[in-house]
């Protein structure tokens, strides 16, 4: 009987394991307040109820969907396709900010500034089509390793925020990523590693033009999807203000500003804050990447969720999980 | 007994009639070709399937979707929008295009060309929020009447297309909007009319900027949607190439050689050729609107299906339904 007894609570948790929500998440104000916005906009019988249809999220990908330290995963992608390419261009040798990339030499490489990194992006994102780019990506990811972890970068996801888009798509909405990151750079992985469909993917893009039945990348920025820009992208790619704004930087601002500012619909904002430097790393008001310093200050007046990664995550990565 | 006969039959044609696929569309090759299309790519077991996340289809709108002459339908709402705005821009009555817009003088409107179109756009789209316009033009819609039928513009719509969308819905297409509309035109009449949803229209663009919450429309083109940027659209917004193109016109042309050149899934292409005067209007190679002159010579050397709207209709418009 005993036996029987605890079979059936093992049971019992089980089931209660397999279906509860956000399960990386501790209990807390977080946790909470995201719970109870989604009974709330969900619920028929709420006056905050919104039709499914207008049930828009947005979410960051750098630093808010997965690890943006070092420096920006995209950036080393460019920078391994500099290595590679470099015996065709023997000037790259003697000109910044490719004599940098080359030397190993990260310094220099950030040194260079935002103009250094648009060279990187445009020398080592242009001239094929989109479908060869996205193959070149794709293998990139396979054997490429994280600087500080050496983790393939598809590990360093954060499952709290797998759950919370999974939870979100459970209760019928569209889930869109709206990133400074490279829209081409996002669509190779994005799909499968988070589920989110390419035309759900909104972010930063390179000139391109129509040729023979294919897209080719030029060696030119058209749009850069940050701070004022990021509420343009959503205008223009989804034409719906979003209900809920996910991000973690001053980059995020002004697209959590601009669905806060929905009229007609209950909004939820949340900043990831960045607090444990053990299990990933600890960075805000000072950080040259991922900078959070204002949204900080606004999000602390104005009720906003801001999740302390430390305190209110069970894990940061998928794979502690099966530790 | 012969009545209970009698009424059995009926009830079983009203039954067939209630789920009959494309019932505006007479039995011929067009309808066939669509139906055997949709067949093969939504069975699991047939060679030619297509996962549903992959079923993208794109369609053109002026002239494809809804009427398109005497000239683009937004051009009369520029138009009255000039009008309207005439007596805070006393200038306008000696320049040109405004000049001739105010003077009724259509041939002057036409003679100012692209530019002066531009001009005119830009002039009546811009200096508000796109939510303010948004409402502009759902009142213009409510009580403007197209000049050669004297019905509101949202009458002219193709009820076979609107069939087609439908029935490509149901089998879990993802319908997109790809015109050189404009997106925020588009956007205030699409989603009720035709029912397909804001983030589903794609179209030419004003410049935009975001302030204080709100998305401001400039006096800019941002981006013409036309010819070999419609395949540049689609890979920005959806990021996947469509298996399905829907056109009227060689401005459509591109867009239908970049689904064709799919290596992926089976396409399907397809031209809506207007050849009933009586009906609706009868133009191709020589009109200066909707011009399908290359466009018609490859779909019929390629095997596109080419809908001949006098043969293959049965009504062209949704009021025809009433009679």
């Amino acid at each position: 009987m005993k036996v029987l007894m605890s079979l059936l609570v093992l049971g019992v948790l089980s089931f209660a394991n397999a279906t509860e929500v956000l399960p990386s998440w501790n209990e807390g104000k977080s946790k909470s307040s995201i719970m109870h916005y989604v009974q709330a906009v969900t619920d028929k019988n709420s006056a905050d109820y919104i039709a499914a249809k207008d049930r828009i999220a947005v979410f960051d990908n750098d630093g808010t969907l997965w690890s943006e330290r070092p420096v920006y995963f995209q950036l080393y992608f460019a920078m391994d396709r500099v290595k590679a390419l470099a015996s065709e261009h023997p000037e790259w040798k003697t000109t910044e900010p490719f004599k940098s990339v080359l030397e190993n030499n990260m310094t220099g490489v950030m040194k260079s500034g935002e103009h250094g990194l648009v060279t990187l992006v445009n020398a080592t994102h242009s001239g094929m089509d989109v479908e060869t780019f996205k193959s070149e990506v794709q293998t990139w990811l396979k054997s490429a390793k994280h600087a500080t972890t050496d983790r393939p970068y598809t590990d360093l996801i954060y499952q709290p925020m797998m759950e919370l888009i999974q939870y979100l798509e459970a209760n019928d909405f569209k889930v869109y990523i709206v990133s400074g990151g490279g829209i081409d750079f996002m669509r190779a992985f994005v799909p499968e590693l988070y589920g989110i469909p390419e035309e759900h993917i909104i972010g930063s893009m390179g000139k391109v033009h129509y040729k023979d039945g294919k897209i080719i990348k030029d060696d030119e920025i058209h749009f850069i999807d940050d701070k004022e820009t990021k509420p343009v992208a959503i205008y223009r790619t989804i034409g719906k203000r979003p209900v809920a704004a996910f991000g973690n930087s001053d980059g995020d601002f002004a697209m959590m500003l601009y669905t806060e500012a929905n009229k007609k619909h209950k909004t939820l904002q949340l900043y990831v804050h960045h607090t444990d430097e053990k299990r990933e790393f600890a960075y805000d008001r000072k950080s040259h990447i991922g900078k959070l310093d204002k949204g900080l200050d606004y999000a602390r007046d104005h009720n906003w969720t801001v999740v302390d990664m430390k305190k209110e995550w069970k894990v940061i990565y998928p794979f502690e999980l099966e530790k």
